[in-house]
């Protein structure tokens, strides 16, 4: 959809895409641990948008994840997302659980959302999940992740189960819906929202291309 | 998912891909359009493999389809195919009704699988619903498509219509569920399903590759 259409919401400046994802989403495996080195050779910054996809589900009368909800479905993927990894040369173990509880993971990426370590940080709580078969609803993980970026685990867990960090993480999962969000990973760059791992590449050309002429 | 764990179904010969479609289903259009030139670009031989997505919708509970239960992934998914057109360069325009029934042009498809022109009767009808808005449940409009391939039309939809063609497209559509089919299209070659439009290549790089060596 053309999120242009939603005044009410924020659009991505030029040369800036916004990666939606939640840590327990298997294809934003793959998408968030590809991002940063593909948007820099487009010449585009991430924009990191951590998110809960549990409410959006829920909104549509889910229960569960899809992929449980469906085993055809959920078959298929286990069987793609390995092609998919093997295709980006990316570790993947199925993670004994689906999904993971991926609550606090998110109200720390959401509310370091534009710390220096955000990057780092997303991409090695997705390989605990899907490469490491690690719990990552578990502090201690978190903890471990934050501390292999030399920050403060202590400190940042505590910032981001305070009330303010719980409220911008509902408030941006609301925002998510409101943008017509339904899945995970989205990009939204220049007017134009795209859904799934295999459109990262259109969404950063679309990034690229825009801030050149439009 | 592997089909080649399913030992009671048809495997695809080297060099082959079977082509799992409904002429509702979107992202089949774009996948139909393309798949014979870029096939013979691969050395790869198409298998027509018309089916239907009710009966498999209606198994994991959807009484339509998904676009329409779901409208935020339905309105991503016209603004997405839009895209996914003009990237091809196929026209594009979007149904007047959504899903069409296809129930007769996938019997006629089913039942001539082999015929000369299959794959120009597939493209016809794909076009009929997706760029020309017309309603491909109208044995007039297939019979359009059927004389611009010089075919008989009387009798192809008689044909298409006997007891003998309705069983071949049932049991073509409980096939698809045994091989773990949940959506279209869908593309099986060489011991591997894949799902979408954008995996078409990876069918294809597949089909050719493991003729080669394997």
């Amino acid at each position: 959809m053309r999120v242009a259409d939603l005044p009410t919401t924020r659009q991505p400046a030029a040369r800036e895409v916004d990666f939606w994802f939640d840590f327990a989403s298997t294809y934003s495996y793959p998408a968030a641990l590809r991002i940063e080195d593909l948007a820099a050779t487009h010449g585009v910054t991430v924009v990191w948008r951590a998110f809960l996809l549990g409410p959006i589900f829920q909104a549509q009368g889910w229960s569960d994840s899809p992929f449980n909800l469906y085993p055809a479905k959920g078959r298929y993927m286990w069987r793609d997302l390995q092609r998919v990894c093997n295709e980006h040369h990316l570790e993947f173990h199925q993670p004994s659980h689906f999904p993971r509880n991926s609550v606090l993971a998110a109200r720390v990426a959401c509310a370091f959302d534009a710390a220096p370590w955000i990057a780092g940080f997303v991409r090695r709580v997705f390989t605990a999940n899907f490469a490491l078969d690690l719990d990552i609803a578990d502090p201690g993980v978190l903890t471990t992740c934050l501390e292999l970026l030399d920050q403060d685990a202590e400190f940042v867990l505590a910032t981001a189960t305070n009330p303010e960090s719980k409220a911008k993480l509902r408030l941006r999962t609301a925002t998510a819906e409101d943008l017509g969000i339904f899945g995970a990973p989205t990009f939204i760059t220049a007017g134009e929202l795209y859904w799934g791992n295999e459109r990262l590449g259109n969404a950063l050309a679309r990034a690229a291309q825009i801030s050149l002429g439009a």
